[in-house]
């Protein structure tokens, strides 16, 4: 028998290790029973948080920094990746106009922008970058996007014909939507969103009524953002002759999703399956003996588009077995065995703080997949 | 290939599941993958807390309540076992003279007896029973087993031929042992004591010294602890010509040891090795495709006399593979893959109050059982 490959596919554990992080550690574990496989390591992510960190590291790209407009308007510095085929971006919006730029007391959707997600875009276009994942979670924003735009060179007027101040309170008083000088290179870029809610851009399961409140809308504020936003696609449908009110995932990141509709070649896609494609994952699963993968935490909602699903899936299909670790195993786990998630096992050592656990995360994968190799290795 | 057999072997996890509690919960697991599998449980303990339990439970047999004087001399109810064979009884010390009848307010070593502790052998001999295994730990006391004896009939005497009065701090008075009157039936009982130290009687490693302070002596009890018990030791050589003092063990419980080692046909072991013989673990290994062990917690520890400790010796010795679960794995388990423990899995699920662990034990137990048993699967 010819040696082992080991195909390690996990998600980043949430405040104690990246994807890349979680990969060393299980290859340290598994080494001590199989010194001599090999580890093919690919750090995963689903288009949330971690995933051009991922797609950097699974692809041997590079982080870049860029001081951006953060959504209340200040300096921000956002990190963007370029993966290692040169030509194609990672963004994270978040990165640039998230939720974590606001507080309690400044959070505010009424004049949050998406501004700086736009300067990301841009300073893409001006490295030539041909194709750019973006994923587009975890907002301070409700402006349907046009302060993305507006960075990218389309003006948003008043009756008078003023620009109208930044953010979504204002787009009730949109008169004319100039895309006249929108920077032309966006019409050569593949945009590929990472978008796994499916809600329109207003309505009762629009981007205002279901995700305002966490980013401090007040109902009348809701009431306010929500005819703006409706206001704005029709708008844009009169002038520009695009209708994106109702397509699933407009709703996306304050209608964030729905600008990227209007003024980018934008194909929405569930997060987890872009990751796979750019990773190539499917590609290094051919070879494998076995696949790892895992998460943070692992439960019921790890079936709507989660790393450890998705990872589970493409093996699935490649008849490989998976073995998946969590930090925290909850509710409902045993649903994902029918569905290619073949074992799960918790890394935990045992009862204490969680600052302990996440802090102690790499030796605890090492421990656990050591302890998994040795189990393997009985019917050998 | 016919149906696997698993042996099941833990010991209890304390405060969360008795060992036969984990046995259930473990087939519960396996089952689920392997439906038709023979289980043979084998709840075991390593003769401290939980060990009368797991012998009854091992054997088929019986748990009986007596009222006894604890060990402030008052009435506590104790929990004694006969064991399957209607001829052997099990007894834990700790359930009539133990430190959990205490009090920090309480606790006395001066005047803590071990009567109680005799009661309940007069208890079974008077059932008729041919072998007692008596476990020694979690004592109050320090009477160097002077109460027990008592209760069974012999006299400690000052030099009046006043009776003197119980727990240790009184034996510096004693003159004459009179053992005339001991009861004739224990010259016909096998008395197999489980104990793991091995400390002596008196001295810089003696009872008082070691044991003497958790049991609330202070540095002037504990001179006049040592000297006593140095001094009852002198007594019993003189008049009863056995000489206990330097007998590793004797030390044990407050000097319980060197009592039963002075007034029954005593025979210490290390709690395990009684365990396993009296739980006919090795028969039961014979048939064993894997064994499956465990404790509430695994450390370095472990290998001082725990129980998955010894089962995996036991299975070693015949072949077999073992896979141990624990609730808490601490520092050095890897120290224990080289002695037969084959594989140790955490059934923590993630952070979590110690409370919740506790009492979600089984649960947490069967779905790791489960998960361990779909990775034994892959290579079928």
């Amino acid at each position: 028998m010819g040696e082992k490959t080991f195909v390690l596919a996990p998600d980043s554990f949430k405040e104690s290790m990246t994807a890349k992080e979680v990969c060393i550690a299980m290859e340290k574990g598994l080494k001590k029973v199989y010194p001599s496989a090999n580890y093919i390591h690919v750090p995963m992510a689903d288009g949330g948080e971690g995933t051009v960190q991922s797609l950097v590291d699974a692809s041997g790209g590079q982080i870049y920094e860029k001081e951006v407009m953060g959504p209340l308007g200040g300096t921000v510095t956002a990190k963007y990746g370029i993966l290692g085929d040169g030509k194609t971006a990672a963004i994270e919006m978040a990165s640039a106009s998230g939720i974590a730029y606001v507080t309690k007391e400044t959070k505010n959707p009424l004049i949050t922008t998406t501004y700086g997600t736009g300067e990301l875009i841009l300073e893409c276009l001006n490295k030539g970058i041909k194709r750019i994942i973006i994923g587009i979670g975890g907002s301070a924003t409700n402006d349907g996007g046009t302060g993305m735009a507006e960075a990218l060179g389309a003006r948003f007027l008043d009756e008078q014909g003023h620009v109208l101040p930044r953010g979504g309170g204002s787009l009730g008083k949109l008169a004319t939507v100039d895309a006249s000088s929108l920077d032309p290179r966006l019409q050569e870029v593949e945009m590929i969103v990472a978008c796994d809610v499916t809600n329109p851009l207003c309505g009762e399961t629009g981007a205002s009524r279901v995700f305002g409140p966490q980013k401090g809308a007040t109902p009348e504020m809701i009431e306010q953002l929500d005819a703006a936003l409706a206001h704005y696609a029709e708008i844009v449908k009169e002038q520009l002759h695009k209708d994106v009110r109702d397509i699933p995932g407009a709703g996306a990141a304050g209608g964030l999703g729905a600008g990227l509709l209007i003024f980018t070649n934008a194909v929405l896609q569930r997060g987890i399956e872009i990751v796979i494609k750019y990773t190539e994952l499917k590609e290094k699963l051919a070879s494998a003996d076995l696949v790892f993968t895992g998460e943070g935490g692992m439960d019921f909602q790890t079936k709507f588009g989660k790393t450890p699903y998705g990872v589970a899936k493409a093996a699935k299909e490649e008849g490989k077995k998976v073995i998946a670790i969590a930090g925290y195993i909850g509710e409902g786990i045993e649903t994902l065995y029918g569905e290619g998630i073949d074992a799960i096992i918790g890394i935990v050592p045992g009862a204490a703080e969680i600052e302990k656990l996440l802090s102690e995360g790499p030796q605890n994968v090492e421990r656990t997949c050591e302890n998994i190799a040795r189990i393997l290795k009985f019917n050998e």
